[in-house]
């Protein structure tokens, strides 16, 4: 058998990703699974959306220009707009997905062995894209002590090297909800600036803040516009994962050839999925209040439910779907694995994400786990009980 | 400005791309141009796959399965059980387009440094793929006056080194529109097992086969089945570029456990795109055969009427529906320019994709061009009445 590549074997499958066959066995035997692992909303795409594809008059799905359509990147302006993120339609590449946009912008600007400091814990599929890139996360880790609030300039600092070529922050965050202030965005903007890095900002849940705190993002940053490069996608705002539809913004315009280099090589975006996006756009205001609306109840709901378990500990996320949870065990993915593989409550289980996959730090995140409130309130009910009877029947419970 | 990859900076803008804003321009001034350069079909997308996105009851549009729908895989395995393809569904992958199916190949198979042998003129964007991984490729050169048959086994023998790692091939090819036989296949065969190597076989064009000769698939090869990995896509064959939808196929379950990691690092492929090609391999055989019928006598129009232009010269393409054609000029890469750029022949100019980018061996396809068929034969007709005016004005003829 020929020999296959390193880089293959490097790659860390996702914890998750390693349970789903025990999430199956449990399924085969009749237990109902809460699903509080994925990231995959429950709420439904915006009817307009839909329509657009269900009335699509063309006769050829041809390739879409490499870039995206003019008319959904048009209409992106306007959305970023009622953000104040101020671009033009040139500034925009539309990518199939969010996912796409982190590897190109991996690909156009760092080269084997370069390196990009992320504070952890962090989106797993980072660490995925800069190993297909050949790049290297270096990470400073922020703690749920301190609510993962932003570590300090000193600690970004002592990580720079030769190979330093970039910061990528996850802002509303996944795992953590957290949302930084401006006074860290500033902090991060001077660091950016100091040692000219790249600053890739994945703002896929900006509908998601609850705080009231503004939402600062990396281009309202003023005198680093040619480092920012900034990451999007429709999937969680819309309910609309399954289209594949992201985008990779950069007021750069050497870097943006760069980028196009790699978008013409894979010729074109979904067709279909830019349809549905551009629609979508035009979701009602009411569709974005109930969905936002209901993402504050669950949040409230499950975080509460959460810290009334004894034991269990998780601050109050300000953005996005997640969460991540102390719990009292040994360690998560035994547990996360022993929940799917070994317990029931009345026929029911929950699987989370264990949060070793979300740090790099050996040891980091042992007793943690990614909790996503994506479930009806009813469902997280349940899965607050079960997981309160699982940890008082875990055999490796600390408490 | 921080400083971008050196991968970006070496990746080849495809002179296509580079011809693109010409194009625009003389579209601009009222020119009409005839796009002989893209492999865009003009066939209608089957009525049928067209109609099971219209008729999508879904309520949310939500990731799908990291390898694909089971019953889109499942669809496949017969598909390919009429070319005598025996694979199952857990052997295929599928992609966001034959593009990534490229990409994750090389991605689980290669590393920086290690190379793979490619017979030229080739696909340019295997070149992309193949720097995004950084890898090299090795380019064996074929020749027109062979009809661009596959080079000798020493040929390829003399290319190996300690980083060989595969031999790439697209069959049907593009650009050459040239079919492997028997012999030649069994010839790839041998030196695949003698090294040990990956046999990564694009084989998007198969229902495009004029000759009545048996299409040889890389998995009708018997004893390397660990080493073969199939490339597909239903962009050409339902005429659904835009959806996004191919195939990584190999019998090699380690291999599949590595590009399963690149899979669920981009979470899923199109969905959308995915109902349209499940419904699509419904398609009727009438569609089959009357968009077969019309390639062929495309094929036969074009082919003749190139080779009726004095200096002219082009084999007849055996499959596909492209071929590499032989003009007389000092440089296709300027002729092509010029077309766009200083000709127009009553209001009518031709856009043709110079040799030269599908070459690697400085010199080689210089005074090629690449021809796509995919217009409707009164538009071929006007096309190379065009190109026959444009070949006597070039100031650059050398008939």
């Amino acid at each position: 058998m020929p020999q296959m590549s390193v880089r293959g074997e490097v790659m860390p499958a996702s914890p998750i990703r390693k349970l789903v066959p025990l999430a199956n066995e449990a399924k085969r035997k009749g237990i109902k699974v809460y699903h509080l692992n994925i990231g995959q909303p429950d709420i439904p795409t915006p009817e307009i959306g839909l329509d657009a594809v269900r009335d699509i008059r063309r006769e050829i799905l041809e390739y879409s220009p490499s870039e995206g359509y003019k008319s959904l990147r048009e209409k992106l302006v306007s959305y970023y707009a009622t953000f104040n993120i101020n671009i033009s339609a040139d500034d925009i590449i539309i990518t199939t997905g969010g996912s796409e946009a982190v590897l190109f912008s991996f690909m156009a600007c760092l080269d084997p062995g370069d390196e990009i400091i992320v504070p952890e814990p962090a989106y797993a599929n980072y660490m995925a894209f800069a190993i297909s890139a050949g790049a290297v996360i270096k990470t400073i880790p922020s703690s749920i002590e301190d609510g993962f609030a932003l570590p300090s300039f000193d600690k970004f600092e002592a990580l720079i090297s030769e190979r330093t070529r970039g910061i990528l922050i996850c802002n509303p965050n996944n795992p953590t909800g957290y949302i930084y202030s401006k006074e860290e965005m500033e902090r991060l903007k001077d660091i950016v600036r100091k040692y000219d890095l790249f600053l890739f900002s994945d703002e896929v849940y900006r509908e998601f803040c609850y705080t009231g705190a503004p939402y600062v993002s990396a281009f309202h940053l003023e005198g680093i516009e040619d480092n920012v490069v900034l990451i999007d996608s429709v999937s969680k705002r819309y309910s609309e994962c399954g289209i594949r539809i992201g985008a990779l913004i950069t007021k750069n315009k050497a870097l943006r050839n760069h980028v196009m280099k790699f978008c013409q090589a894979r010729l074109s975006p979904p067709l279909l999925g830019q349809v549905v996006a551009e629609a979508s756009i035009d979701a009602s205001q009411e569709y974005l209040q109930s969905t936002y609306d209901e993402y504050l109840a669950r949040r409230n709901f499950l975080i509460n439910g959460i810290n009334a378990i004894p034991g269990c500990y998780t601050p109050m996320p300000m953005g996005a779907f997640y969460t991540m949870a102390k719990l009292p065990v040994d360690d998560a993915d035994k547990f996360c694995a022993w929940c799917l593989k070994e317990f029931q409550y009345e026929g029911q289980t929950v699987f989370m994400a264990p949060g070793s996959g979300f740090y790099t730090t050996p040891g980091l995140g042992i007793n943690q786990v990614r909790l996503a409130y994506v479930l009806n309130r009813e469902d997280l009910a349940k899965a607050l009980v079960v997981l309160e009877k699982a940890l008082e029947a875990y055999p490796g419970r600390t408490l």
